[in-house]
């Protein structure tokens, strides 16, 4: 029988938490092999099933930016209706259409605290790539949509370095300002430690921005992104980021970009007593599954710990 | 040039933190292939140099318990002086006899929280264990030793599963009233999370254990060690074990039992401008190098996300 976590309550923490996962997104995209369209349809079914109600499905970025998900048309038509909240990635105009020609409900789009990413990431400056997605989101919430924003680099940047807390202020506020409903700060290189983490929460708050638009992306690249959360979740963030068996980035890469284990995050919540809906068995086999289909361990060391007594 | 952490302090911790290095100890008993002496040496000088105060140098439990360390002798000889506090484990009156006639200056006895630990690790009920531990400790004070004292399984059980929170404090208060001047919280397994170390910290409180003499020896097998780290840190503890390069266990078994990596805790406390008097780049050179000796990759994400910029 699998272990699960001894329930102890930290006071000051949610009852409940909403884990959005970004494993189909943010884990597949930089995977070089292709993967099957209905290997990709399998693994949202089974996250669905798992218990998670807010998964990233793919982006609508130019195919030639991420060939791995040039399938997101097919993807989404193959997928059909899914109960929750089922974002795609959209980085301006052109995706927003083949965005709204798919029928999807909601969209993210993806800013940047520093300008070298913005630069790398989008080819643009943070102020013009912000323009750009003024655009998409007003012509998304004239349509009916939910839009999520992405601050990256909001932590730390691999040319920068320190990341001052009034550029991710400056980027956040303006994503909340054009309409975004949820703003997700994320610690894109994994280098933050938990004082930055409520330095932000605490700046973005003297700033309007209520925790409840809040979202928190943490990468395990230094180990921190559960230290992290907790803090996090300690001022007031109830939505969290991960990434089913920690896919993201490669963990054998000389700078590994892991996300935040799903599993890990589920073994935190769960042992805090904090509700989060999902049934960490059937994330675990879900997880070893895709483990297969990748044919690497996953980096999560909660599911390395339970793989032994899961059944198949 | 190597990223050092963005350092950013975060109310309620405490300036500084003695961390207590169980790398050659704890770390290597599990090693099946023998390491010679003189690199276990070289391991505790650079360990040292880099700033690490604090050493757990090997144990003097019988050769056939833990043939890796059947050179206790041998090594503490070989070391001669070495300014910090550098404790041996001892099992029980013939090892302090060979604790004594090495002229180490500070012991560490182990004792579990379960009977079922107990049993396999010493082979004696807990109150019998406790019962020889308090000959020892007598001896050890007689002596002029400081002693420490450790307690096993505190937060979960891998026979007996959850770990009633009075059986820890049973134990730790006896560790404590027998002399030893320093009790470490040990989660063996690497399963709790932090609302159980507050429930434990608190626990003992109560019972008079104070802030100052504990210590918390986490495992990162489920992920959690630093996040339990973190409420331990803001609880008022301010002793930290932790393993060089993550060493401890093998992070490829079917149940990993890796420790605490000590990077990763740098990592952490420097970002929080918490001091520990480590230098980050020489702890991880020396890692770098113990892997190489040992043949695999450190566990360590810290280390990993390092290695790249660290020159040899």
């Amino acid at each position: 029988m699998m272990r699960t976590p001894q329930r102890t309550v930290l006071a000051g923490l949610p009852d409940t938490v909403t884990i959005y996962e970004v494993g189909p997104r943010d884990g597949l995209q930089n995977e070089s092999a292709i993967i099957g369209v209905d290997v990709k349809a399998a693994f949202i079914h089974r996250l669905s099933d798992a218990g998670l109600t807010n998964i990233e499905l793919t982006s609508f970025v130019p195919p030639s930016w991420v060939p791995q998900l040039a399938d997101a048309e097919e993807l989404v038509a193959l997928l059909g209706p899914l109960a929750g909240r089922h974002p795609v990635l959209v980085p301006n105009e052109r995706g927003l259409d083949r965005a709204l020609a798919s029928g999807v409900r909601e969209i993210a789009v993806f800013a940047s605290a520093t300008e070298s990413f913005a630069q790398r990431n989008l080819n643009k400056s943070v102020a013009d790539s912000l323009e750009g997605f003024a655009l998409v989101v007003r012509r998304a919430l004239d349509a009916g949509l939910a839009v999520r924003g992405y601050v990256s680099m909001c932590f730390g940047d691999p040319w920068e370095g320190d990341v001052a807390v009034s550029k991710v202020t400056a980027v956040a506020t303006e994503l909340a300002a054009m309409g975004c409903d949820e703003v997700s700060l994320g610690d894109t290189i994994g280098v933050a430690t938990p004082g930055q983490v409520v330095e932000v929460l605490n700046d973005l708050e003297n700033h309007g921005l209520a925790r409840s638009r809040l979202a928190v992306h943490f990468h395990d690249t230094y180990g921190q992104g559960l230290a992290n959360t907790l803090v996090a979740l300690q001022h007031g963030v109830t939505t969290i980021d991960a990434s089913a068996g920690g896919l993201g980035g490669c963990p054998y890469a000389k700078s590994a970009t892991g996300n935040l284990a799903t599993e890990d995050l589920v073994w935190q919540l769960h042992g805090l007593g904090v509700a989060t809906g999902v049934d960490l068995e059937a994330l675990c086999r879900t997880s070893l599954w895709m483990a297969g289909v990748l044919g690497r361990p996953s980096p999560s060391r909660t599911l390395k710990a339970l793989a032994g007594s899961i059944a198949n």
